[in-house]
């Protein structure tokens, strides 16, 4: 079916990663033997839809297959690897912040870290989504790297180090610029302003940055050291410490970053 | 032209603001008079392109328009208004922080505030950018409002307290949130990892964030309440403390926003 020499899988975890990788993987030629999850129902529901055997116990799990992926949740992962049996294939788990090593156990091991945000409700287009490989050796990362190829146009080779550091500036990027959408909806209702007011502008300032370096594209009165503008917004948030100091920290962040010297 | 009895006008400023605005209602049967800017370079080169004359002294400003505009930077507002000669028409500004009263002087005043980024080499679509409008009285009002809906298809009545508010919320949600993107992508080039391996991602952030409330969109460790990875974070970043400021600051506000207690 493909020529990674990945042709069989055992699935592990049913949740978004698991569902989002497993339907790519099958539509590319992957066959899933089995969908494994704590509970009959989640591995009943997503083993269903490609076609694989559900199981609830790690012992049953397919020896003659290529691969077992795992992708349960990362504090599920070490306690998940304990308990499975040895495997002569390749185990390959799909986190970002954790390391190759705690799938030391096997003699061929490897991360298979998609680089996105995923809900259950929402179908993404696989080859748009990076994917990072490690391997636990030069075979098995290129099995793998090859596996990757079959699905997305952006495959990368990482080390667990720059993995960790991937996943630490989507925390930045992604989790935080959401939590200052959230604030910005919150202070808008305080207003009686609807949050639709801000879309074209965070719209613009996401197609901006993603055209040009960010830095470049910078604008706002820190980067502008206007600092009239910085006292006032600061006095506006007196009543809210927790949001003054947010404020306070990004642009002092913002007037140093472009040269400005400190802050207040 | 036009029913909004704005036929004719004069445009102070000739920068993004200013460009993207004259060009707009020009499309929408303005006619430009003049463009005053304080070099004559700049007042030719729009005033060229508005079919208007270029001026550069204030007493020249055309009598016989029914509105003056103002787009000049938030800080030469004030010193442009003290020059400006009386005036029977319409004066309006065009800046979000600044609030009506610095046109007192005039008896007819008001505020024009398009909400977006502009940079010059940009062509945006006018009917996508919300204007925000506020009048002296309510004829004045009625005439920008008029006014704003033969350009933009969302427009709005606000106060000026509104307006600073929503002000604010665009340094959060943009600013703030490109600013974010720098860091990141400063970050990754510490690891040698290109930036654009977090467009998909800050792609689908922004995407979910406006199809949803952001609060409800939130991802990450901060919102699972994942004290591991929080730590794990702050420690990868104790080499640089005021970006595990950043870090802390934000992610203890996330913790706190969706009920999680305090952060460390």
């Amino acid at each position: 079916m493909n020529h990674s020499n990945i042709s069989t899988a055992v699935l592990f975890g049913s949740g978004n990663v698991g569902t989002h990788l497993g339907r790519a993987l099958a539509a590319s030629g992957v066959k899933w033997l089995q969908v494994f999850s704590k509970t009959m129902e989640n591995a009943a529901v997503l083993a269903h839809r490609l076609g694989a055997e559900p199981i609830t116990e790690v012992e049953k799990a397919d020896q003659k297959a290529d691969l077992w992926l795992i992708a349960v949740s990362d504090e599920a992962i070490a306690p998940l690897v304990e308990r499975l049996p040895p495997f002569k294939g390749i185990v390959a788990h799909t986190a970002g912040s954790i390391s190759l090593e705690v799938l030391s156990k096997f003699n061929f091991s490897g991360v298979f870290y998609p680089f996105q945000t995923f809900s259950k409700e929402v179908k993404l287009n696989p080859v748009e989504i990076p994917v990072l490989i490690e391997g636990s050796d030069g075979e098995t990362k290129q099995r793998l790297l090859f596996l990757a190829r079959l699905i997305s146009a952006q495959v990368i080779e990482a080390s667990s180090k720059q993995r960790v550091w991937l996943h630490l500036t989507g925390v930045f990027s992604s989790n935080f610029a959401n939590h200052l959408y959230a604030l910005s909806e919150e202070l808008l209702s305080r207003q009686n302003l609807p949050f639709n007011l801000l879309a074209p502008l965070i719209q613009e300032t996401t197609r901006k940055a993603l055209s040009m370096p960010p830095a470049s594209a910078q604008t706002g009165p820190a980067v502008r050291n206007d600092r009239v503008i910085l006292t006032k917004h600061l006095q506006m948030l007196s009543e809210d410490e927790k949001l003054q100091e947010i404020y306070r920290v990004l642009s002092n962040h913002i007037l140093a970053f472009h040269g400005h010297g400190g802050g207040d």
